[in-house]
This record gives C-alpha cells, structure tokens and sequence, in this order.
C-alpha cells in the first residue's frame, strides 16, 4: 500500500491543480501531520500565514487546504479556518499486513525510472549508447590485465574519495584538456553522474530550499530535488542559450541555493550555451551566492566543433561544481563519475559519499583508469561520434515531413521534438508501449509538468536497423492517434 | 570553512553537556534559524512549547537555549524569552571565498570514516578481512571467465533492482539456508550494506523521529541516522541478547520508527541474540509498527556453532528488512549487498536505489554471482574461519594479564575491551596514533557518546605478525598513559 502523503498527491496529480509548487505545498502539509507536528482536531494556520511562511501564493494555499479536504485529510469548521481530519493514522500508514512504518516524507518517485524498466523491444526513452557500438571484446580482453596489475583488487576497499591513481591521471586530464586549475584533492569520484547529484543534492537543498533548473530537463534530477522537499525554479533554455537577465531575476527574487545545469550538448534539447554566457553566469553566481552544479556528461560527443570550456573553467571562487561522467561512453557498465569541486565543499562531499556507500569499488576505478589511458580510446571516440551522428541522420531522416518540429542538435544522444497540438503525446505514449515503443514524454522533463506537445527521443541505443523501424512506426502510430 | 551549525555542536561537543538529544535540539534550533524559519531579531518559542513540540524534557531545551547564547547564536531579554542573534548571516554560512551555498542541515559527520582515513601501519580500526586471507589469485584469474560469458558487460547497466540471474541464486540460497519463504522480486542489489542503511533511514526517518539503536553499535549507522535527523533512543545489548522488557517499554514510550540491529556477531560486542529472543521481537516490532532493520554481515564468520537464522525468519508481516552483505569475506572490493524485504517496502526501496544511483554496477553482480557460486567458495569459508579464530586468539592472547576486560566472541571480527578507569581511552588514542596504530574508541559506538572506558579492536584486517606486534605496543602504551 502506497504511504498516505504519496496517495493524495497521486489523486491530486491526476486533477488540473497539479502544478509542482501547488504539490509541494500539498505536500508540506501532510508532511507535517505525518511527523505529529499537526495533530488531529489541530487548527491548521491560517492561508495568511502559511503563505508566508512558504513565500507561495495565498491562492496557492487555498487550493491546498481545499484539494486536502476534498481528499478528507482536512475539515472546515465555518468562519473559524482548517482542521487536521480524524482517523489519519487508520487510512494508509501503517496496514497491519505490509512494512507500514515506511513514511512518506517528501514525494519518492523517479518518473525517468518507470518508463525505462519496461521492457520493449524499439528502446528510445534510454539516453545511452548501444552496446554494440563499444569495443567490448577489446574492452573484455584488455581488462584481464588489471587483475594481473593489481592482484588482490577484488580484496581491496578503494579510499573514499577514490583511487588516487585515477584522481592524479583525471585532474592532468582536466589541466590540460581544459587549461583548469585544479589538483587531484579536488577530485572526488562517484558511482556515475547520478549519484553525484543526489549527494550534492543532500548537501545543500533543505524543505522549501529554491532550486534553479533548466526547463526542460534531466527529470531525475527534479525528482531527487522533489525528494529533499526544494522547490522547483524554472530557467528557459533555447538555441540561444540562457536569457541572463531572467536568470538574474530569478536569483534576486528567489534566492536559490543551486542552479542545477546541463550546458553542454543539454539533454533533452542538444543545446549549448555560448562561451559568452558560462563567464557571465559564473559572476552571477558569486554576486547571488548560488552554487552552479554543472552536469557535463555529453562534452565528447560533439557532431562540429567541440563545445566551449565548461563553466569550472571560469570559476575563481568556488560556486561551481562540475560532474564530469564520460564513462557513459567509455564504459558505461562501470559507472565512473570524477566531481571537481573546491574546499570546504569537497571535505563535505567526501563525508556525504562515506555516508552513502563508503566509496565507488576500487576494480571499477582501476579498470575505468587502465582503459581511459589506453590508446585505444581515442580511437574509439573518434568513432563513437561518427556512428552517434549518423544515428542522429537516421531518426531525422524518418520525422522528415511529419511537421514536427526539432533543432538538429549538435551533439549528444537526444532529439527534443515538438508535435502539432492535434496529436496526443500521452495517448501516442500509451500506444507506443502497447507496440514495444518507448520514448520520454516531455512533460516529465518539465519542472512544471507542462510542454505536452513534446518528447525526447534517444537516438544512441538501438542500433541503426531497430531505429529506422521503431521511428517509422512510432511517425504511423502518431498519424492513427 | 565549516558550515555554521557545525561549528556550534563541535564546540558544545566539547562541553560536557554534549549529549546527543541536547545535541539534536541545538541542531533543531539552528536548522531552522539557518532556515530562516526563525529570522534574526524573531522570539524564540517559549521552553514549555518548543519542550512539548520536541518531546523532550523542558531543561533539555532550557540548556540548548543557553549553549546557543554563550555562543552569541540567540539572546535573552529579561522576563520576555530568547531571541534570534543578529550577524548570523555573517558569522560562517558563505564566506565570500568558499562555496558557501551548501549550507549546514542536520550534522554531517562520519567519525569511524575519519579514523580510518588516517594511513597507519597497524590497522585495528577496520573490521575487514586482510586481503592475504582471500583466494585473491584465484578470483583474478576465475574473474576472467565472466568476461568471456558476458562480453558487454562493461557496456552494460544492471537493472535498478539488481541482475536478475544474481537474485534468483541469492534468493533460492536463503530459502534453502535459512528456510525463508523469499522470492528473487523481494531482493535488491545494493551497493555495500552501508548503502542499504542510508537508503532505508531515507525512506522511514524525518526529522525529531526515533530510531532504536544497540548501545554500543555501528558509529556509522548513528551518524546516518543524525544526519536525518532522527532522536537516537539506545537499546542495551548485552551477552544474554536484549531485555525485551526495556525494548517494549522503549517501543511504547518512543513510538521509534525503525529499530536499527545487528544481532549477530554484534559489532562492537561479538554478542549473538538468542532464537528465543527474535521470535519474540519480531512480535513486539508488530505491535509497535517498529521496522526491524537487521544487518547481518558476519554470519558466516562464527568459530563454534552456526548462529539462530535472521530475524527476517520469524517475520509473517513485512516488519523485518534484512540487509544481507556476505561479500565482505567473499570478495569485499566489490561491494555487493542483498537487502530482502516484502511490498511495498521494496516498490520504495527500489525508487530510493534508483535516485541514489541507478543501480550498482552489473560487472560486481556477475563476478560475484560466480564466484559465490563455486566450489572454491565453501572451502574459502571453512579457511577463513579457522584464520580468523587464530587472529582472534592472538589478540586475545596479547591482551591477558593486562586486567582489560572482554566478553571473548563467537564469531565475527571484533574485540570488545573495557580498560580500566585509570586509563584515559582519549589519550591512548592519541599517543597510539602518534606510533601509527588505529583502534575505535568506545565512546564512538555509543549513542550516547559515553562509553569512554572502551575499545574496539579489530582483529581480522592485519596479518598475524602485524596484529601481534601491534596489540602488545598498544597494551605497553596503556601502561604509560
């Protein structure tokens, strides 16, 4: 049985007042008659007063307390205000058949996660690249040899920080590739991209904390920001980039702890922001004392000129965060993520990593370091980008005269693409699935949970036959909904 | 520069009246001043109301007030109540040099991770097996095999919940073992069982929640569970198990959400809970809504008989999650942990995984999948328990006629050792340290950072030569301190 506060917000999400700051009051309420800090018969506070205290609309908190009455967790008691209902406890916490001491904090879902363990057999919801595209006989031979380098690995716990070998190799990396001025200390290394999020996540954001986002985005990451109770700020992202006197705005009014970013190649869109902007943004970011977190794990996969420096490269004061996640196509299996970050950021990163798994496995690291050194990868890059280009040819080529609307990107391993408003994008999904079609809906990239017209489809997994037919089906099943 | 709440307990940490509840309603406080719930110049709420709000007794709440305004954190006017401090803004939360967005929530610390990140020679701090104790050239060259019958493994991500083909031999393995009724869709591949706590305290615990903890316990588990801020409520363990007594009294008057235990080969104690006993909590856990969460790591690792089966086992309701994380003496640098538990627990537990990190590496699945499934294995087990028997003895052997006292273990990889009141713990650590040998002071494993009279001294990470020299250096510096 779902935990209480999850089942109103399930119902809720289901009715037009579904916006995500409308939830997240919803979802602050319950939260608190949960903890026993709202008992039942309490008088709730007034719309007046919780409004301000969560610096949200009144309406907002009027349409709450209602939707939460409809709902039957709250009563109104005429002329006098809001009550906490009777028999909460007996309705959905704690069955007496199921592990019911679980508790529903702030909502736990990840939208993202449920689309991909479906199984199908056309697989464009996963922005990964298809195995078949590694050199994984290669890759399987040539790794035998770390076990001969480091005989008791497999015995071995790796520091929590990471494997120093690895830090030492990735941070002259990062020097010269970059011109970053940055040592080995300032590089932690965690289990893949995501986990760095989440850590990064449980660092800074607090219940009512603004978070900037781009909208669309990484849905993920609004889910891990929805867990820890932040509210969700939406900055627009174009072809052009940010619009830095919205971002500004945004920053002055409400003073976000973090930008949460995916400047480079941007997934869902392909857009990259101009070098221009990273310089200027990265002063906004000290004068409002807000902490980019700057997600980068498409930089190699560039189709032109390679994408400007990331935006650590013109931090002097650390307010940027840079997650760096090219194992996605070196050897995704292995889930290798460096975070470059400065000190005292970096001593509270490692304790929040100690916390979560006491640190990435050490064979991970070292067969990520024996192959990233290879010459052989920079072959492999080399053609990786060829082959995720023509991946990309191939999908535009079957939306071509549909009328849908895409910006070619100009690397990465998505398409963003908007539908006519005659076509469903919701019953297309429901469609898809039935044919073993999977893409991401765009309204789950959305932070407000709209852009129903749009969807993310990831040209890198299937292999160039699987998505000739699946797109082509996909445009047919679009015509019939 | 540390964020400020810290700063403030580390200092009260020194006071003696540094206990954990007075710790977590200073940490309460100034949460929620950080917050800005309460803002600068804002009266505090009165002692009787925040008292009655925390639960806790009135002169707990009087003392913090008091910490916090030797500390110039709030102020007092005379018969009117405490107030917000100005200059709080100012004092430590961003420096204009540093990363100061991230902010301080509840206490982030991992005392054992910060003893064990000293390099020393003698290592009695890490309840690890030495690596000379693995088949480490055998699973070099077995691990090779896997490779071959999964070519794109490193390509390849494992499922959120786990590899399928690894839950249904786990599985399968604890109905035969154990004779619990478990299917493969109730386990979830985590990485390490450190992962598994921090997921689950995620999901049950919120802030001022109670958790039953043994004392002594797991440091790093208490420190997890602040970090949510939850009420630390101690359980005494001792060589007859619990009082199941002061369990239902602790149950009844705490209403703690989950009850953190490693009733087997205890860590710090070496105590195992008798059968007799687990049925009968398992009863309790119902009546109370209490979540057992059993961590069970050193099972296997037993020198007379096998130990009474999981509490998992007595368990017809879903109110035992059992965290199951033999690969610490199969094969550790992998980090593979199995968490077993029933719906709709899991559904969340499965959602929490695949925020934290999408799930753990397939490449540490299949290699431990066969390893663990080789004959090698068993008679790996047989070896290492005798060796660990020996280094147990050895310690045990430097340690008599010292007037030091312990309960001698029945498996597991721990000493448990009372000095005498003349010897100051603290200085000994110190001046052990400064000749290069770790141990775990007492006081950390205890929630109620008491305890300062013991020690814990892991036996099964050197090798028998380090430990022996190791333990009688230790015992000589006790004679001068």
């Amino acid at each position: 049985m779902a935990p209480r506060g999850m089942t109103v917000l399930a119902r809720l999400a289901e009715t037009e007042q579904g916006s995500p700051l409308f939830r997240q009051v919803c979802d602050y309420i319950l939260n608190r008659m949960e903890r026993g800090e709202w008992q039942v018969h309490d008088k709730l506070p007034s719309i007046r007063l919780l409004a301000g205290e969560l610096q949200v609309h009144r309406l907002t908190v009027f349409k709450a307390y209602r939707a939460l009455a409809d709902c039957g967790r709250v009563y109104v008691k005429d002329k006098s205000g809001y009550y906490v209902s009777p028999g909460l406890r007996d309705e959905g916490a704690a069955p007496a058949s199921a592990a019911g001491a679980a508790v529903a904090t702030y909502a736990l879902t990840n939208a993202m996660s449920d689309i991909q363990r479906l199984p199908v057999e056309y697989q464009f919801s996963q922005a990964l690249i298809d195995p078949g595209l590694l050199p994984n006989l290669f890759l399987s031979d040539y790794v035998k040899k770390v076990f001969d380098l480091y005989p008791k690995v497999l015995g071995t716990y790796s520091s929590v920080q990471g494997d120093g070998e690895l830090r030492e190799t990735l941070s002259s990396h990062f020097r010269r590739r970059h011109k970053l001025q940055l040592t080995a200390e300032e590089l932690i290394i965690t289990s893949g991209a995501q986990q760095a999020i989440n850590l990064i996540a449980g660092i800074v954001l607090g219940p009512m904390d603004a978070v900037l986002v781009e909208r669309p985005t990484y849905s993920v990451a609004l889910d891990i920001f929805r867990r820890a109770g932040a509210r969700l700020v939406p900055v627009s992202i174009t072809p052009e980039g940010y619009d830095l006197e919205e971002v500004e705005a945004l920053m002055r009014r409400y003073k976000p702890r973090m930008f949460y970013m995916n400047p480079t190649h941007h997934n869902p869109t392909g857009v990259t922001v101009p070098a221009v902007q990273r310089k200027q943004m990265v002063e906004l970011a000290e004068r409002y004392r807000c902490l980019l977190v700057e997600d980068d794990p498409f930089r190699d996969m560039y189709f032109g000129a390679e994408p400007p420096p990331p935006f650590f490269a013109y931090d002097t004061e650390g307010w940027v965060v840079y997650i760096s996640s090219f194992s996605k196509y070196v050897a995704p299996g292995l889930r290798i993520c460096a975070v470059a970050c400065r000190y005292p950021f970096a001593e509270r990163l490692i304790t929040a990593k100690s916390l979560a798994d006491n640190g990435t496995p050490l064979l991970n690291q070292k067969i990520f370091l024996h192959y990233y050194t290879s010459p052989r990868l920079q072959r492999h890059l080399d053609k990786l980008r060829i082959a995720l280009q023509v991946h990309k040819e191939i999908a535009e080529e079957e939306l071509a005269g549909t009328g849908w609307e895409w910006t070619p990107p100009q690397g990465g391993l998505n398409l963003w693409v908007k539908l006519p408003e005659t076509v469903s994008v919701d019953r297309l999904f429901a469609r898809c699935l039935a044919e073993s079609i999977a893409f991401v809906p765009g309204a789950i990239c959305d932070p407000l949970g709209g852009m129903t017209s749009w969807l993310r489809l990831s040209y890198s997994f299937a292999n160039e036959h699987v998505l000739r037919t699946g797109i082509r089906r996909l445009t047919e099943l679009a015509r019939e909904v």
